[in-house]
């Protein structure tokens, strides 16, 4: 063409190929992708309907009900990060009005409960401080005086590092008429989740967590008792994306399966029960790391969740000279706190192919030469 | 552990690894991977807040800015695909009992139709029949009758084969106090769009056609009359994952950018007029080999929707031996009709790096292979 139309100039950055450096993500996530997954990644792309994808969405299905440890129908992953699987979750189980009970002890459940209200629902709060978790007594207490419809609950509050204890929660929710929907984007394939026998009817995760994938695909499954509790809607989920009653449909014919099929895979090889076991131990040896060099656990032993440790900032220093430290000095990102922990924590992730025992070592290191070389104010 | 807690097992497919075929996809999408995005997609992730990532996300933006001719602020990807890009628009434009004027002339007004209707919005539709385009005639009738806040209209509409002219659109609309929001999923680098100087307000486009990345970033963007409606809201939308009014405020703190970055690569070194005059030469020449074929095209010549052609689905055959012959025989996808057009045309996409000369001959000897050996009925 003679004379251009174009008014905005090509960036010329855009020129220049992409430098991507090698780090060891310990922080809440995302961890670190291992070789296989980064290898589907970089696979070309089949369509929606090719045979190969409809038998890798059987896959994927089979994967996540294993992950999940159940048997639902409704099962599937969501083209969307952990966030996403959140906003899907309450998007179908929640109409106007519907009341909803959320247990908040850190950043997930306040966000959980500002989504509740953008649908006009009818939102109780039952708070505990960060680093607390909540007793069967508490959630019957809130269940009795609020008579809820869904009780949301966070597994893995990756803000307070806290593992919330699960058993029996089901059972008393159904005792009073209540659907339990739990959040795991923190803690699936870290520690212990039974989907069915602890009778969970809304379940999620995210990828880029323990399960070493690039965020974008997101596990979920629905109870029958959930399932029922969506067909008896009366209203549609503002959301067509994430409508559960169109994506069960869908599913088998739509979808970029390939690195939602492998996000399954470090699981399978070595099992379930021996990824809890490993995450299990790598944290124990970190939190004696920590102790041994003097320094404060935030949550209390029984509800330290196995994936992300929260240490408290060592009185004197400023945490974000620490992070940086290990950033730049070491090649290991570590986070500070996240709402409710803000300025209280640093973070230590060890999900997936990050939690070995040599990254422990390595991240200890590193945080006794930080503490060495970093400012520190006088007391 | 001694004895198992394990009720389900690992599925065992899920240990072998994941074959992907190569298949030429000339379908309405996804289109092909180039290997530099491929490469792209295989790279470790970074975390959120790493300045290798705030770095990229401003280049993002910029390559955001040239592809849609734009200087607006308001200009980022979202995580998702191109339909989450358009709940992305109408969530956050939109409010309960706005009124909103969608031009339906095939599968996609009608999605926006639907998930207004999901939003409570006071919806009207103007009516075209699938192949048809929309006049500023057809349109100013519809600006008078219903005085909508917004108007969306399908630049690509995919299902049928449609360019819509867009010339005047912005302007009309401005003067009837109506904001323009413009669906340039199946169109966006194929065909020319000028964001600024054709007055849209809100434009969002997908990831896996001309821009040939995965889906699952998805590039959109606000001007200052559309930014002012959303600053205007009373309520906020019912999605926090898509809330631009956060996105903004996080976007250069937040995503999984290798790919998106990479996608916008393929429109750089050759440049949007190139992109867009070779999309325009190689469906004129697949359209003239259909003709030569003595098939008859399913859209007039000055609606063709450079990057997606319609082809009636010739007398006697059945579409789906068509597209599976292709399939089966040359490692082709070309796809049926979508919606609307089911069962009465074909659709072959050239898009991004598959927009060539050569597959162009390539489709077109596959089609004259199929009509050769697949059944057709006595006339």
């Amino acid at each position: 063409m003679a004379t251009s139309l174009l008014r905005v100039a090509p960036p010329e950055e855009l020129l220049r190929p992409l430098a991507v450096p090698e780090r060891l993500l310990l922080g809440p996530g995302p961890s670190n992708v291992p070789r296989r997954i980064q290898a589907a990644g970089g696979r070309q792309l089949l369509g929606h309907m090719h045979p190969e994808v409809l038998q890798v969405m059987d896959e994927i299905k089979a994967g996540i009900q294993y992950a999940f440890q159940t048997r639902n129908r409704l099962t599937l992953a969501i083209s969307g990060t952990g966030h996403c699987a959140m906003e899907a979750a309450l998007f179908n189980l929640l109409e106007q009005g519907d009341t909803v009970l959320v247990a908040i002890n850190g950043i997930w459940g306040q966000r959980a409960a500002e989504i509740a209200r953008r649908l006009g629902a009818n939102v109780y709060e039952l708070l505990k401080p960060p680093g607390k978790y909540f007793t069967l007594q508490d959630i019957e207490q809130g269940l009795v005086q609020h008579k809820p419809l869904v009780l949301f609950i966070t597994h893995g509050e990756s803000s307070s590092g806290v593992l919330q204890p699960l058993e029996g929660l089901g059972k008393l929710c159904h005792r009073h008429g209540c659907l339990l929907l739990v959040d795991a984007v923190a803690s699936l394939g870290g520690a212990p989740i039974f989907m069915d026998q602890q009778e969970i009817d809304v379940l999620y995760s995210g990828s880029q967590k323990v399960l070493n994938a690039p965020p974008g695909s997101a596990p979920i499954s629905f109870s029958e008792r959930a399932r029922e509790k969506l067909l008896r809607r009366k209203t549609k989920p503002p959301s067509f994306y994430l409508d559960m009653g169109l994506l069960a449909n869908y599913w088998g014919c739509d979808g970029e399966p390939r690195s939602s099929r492998d996000l399954l895979c470090p699981l399978c090889p070595q099992g379930l029960e021996s990824s809890w076991e490993r995450h299990r131990a790598n944290c124990t040896q970190l939190c004696q790391g920590l102790l041994d060099m003097g320094l404060q656990l935030f949550v209390e032993e029984e509800a330290r969740l196995p994936t992300i440790t929260t240490v408290k900032v060592p009185e004197g220093y400023n945490w974000k000279d620490i992070t940086a430290f290990l950033m730049d000095n070491h090649d290991i990102e570590i986070a500070g706190g996240l709402g409710p922990t803000v300025g209280k924590v640093l973070r230590i992730g060890l999900m997936g192919c990050n939690s070995t025992s040599g990254n422990v070592e390595r991240v200890l290191g590193a945080l006794q030469d930080a503490l060495k070389r970093c400012h520190r104010s006088r007391l």
